[in-house]
């Protein structure tokens, strides 16, 4: 199926080495997400919601790779277990703050996109949908607070 | 940007109008999601994590509206301060419950999704990442509690 980009990022991250690995690491990171002019409409009563998830093109991402190693962890993990980008379709997902709308610019307050990613969909997080209880997380458990200040590397180029 | 199928979700809704309009609605409903037998080595690990997003495609929507009126108010808002499926891109996300794996077939708990629906990726749910604080929901937030028993209909075909 294709997919035509319905915005743009525009980050202070121009490249992988800068960015966070996801948005809870970039809390003070602010940037836009510009919609394209003709889905204007479309925005009409997000600025109600506080929380977005964006989903989008890992564009840089030239590989796919079923296992691998990701930056919290040095064991190997099966893709579909981790949130690296060389996925066999490399779409990202991150939950952002909204801090406002102006035209079709979405201020966000927490970035972890590169400059220049094109943004797929926009959807309100809903915490009735969205947020479940008892989460267990694996591998992850042992890296959990590790997060924050990671930063990504040239590995998922 | 083109994408393929990872795999197809297995449910017990063949149309539109018995589906639940999300998982939190949805908890007594098992399916399972179907990998593709080439991509299974990416799997490995993800039975550790309790919930995952479902990243999928809405195959049955043939439209696009930029304004809706969604199944939980009587009045329109912009489609990206919705969840409906006749997106500019017709990508749905979803919150499900791992119950298990067994080779390529994911168990899953709590499905919202059609028989036959094309899944683009799969992601484990993390709290550190996925679980913002004082979350506002604007027009939802006089709809919160009406969700659990809402079911589908037709309008979104």
């Amino acid at each position: 199926m294709t997919f035509e980009p319905i915005g743009v990022v525009h980050s202070p991250f121009k490249t992988i080495e800068e960015m966070p690995i996801q948005p809870a690491g970039a809390d003070a990171v602010a940037g836009t997400i510009e919609i394209r002019p003709d889905l204007v409409e479309g925005l009409r009563d997000l600025d109600g919601f506080s929380h977005l998830f964006v989903i989008y093109h890992f564009h840089q991402v030239r590989q796919t790779q079923l296992t691998v190693t990701p930056f919290l962890d040095t064991r190997p993990h099966g893709v579909f277990a981790t949130r690296a980008p060389k996925r066999p379709n490399p779409i990202g997902l991150s939950v952002v703050r909204l801090a406002g709308i102006e035209g079709n610019l979405l201020h966000i307050e927490n970035l972890d996109m590169l400059e220049g990613t094109p943004v797929l969909d926009i959807k309100p997080f809903v915490p009735e949908f969205d947020q479940p209880e008892q989460v267990r997380t694996g591998w992850l458990e042992a890296a959990r607070g590790r997060v924050l200040n990671q930063k990504s590397d040239r590995r998922f180029e």
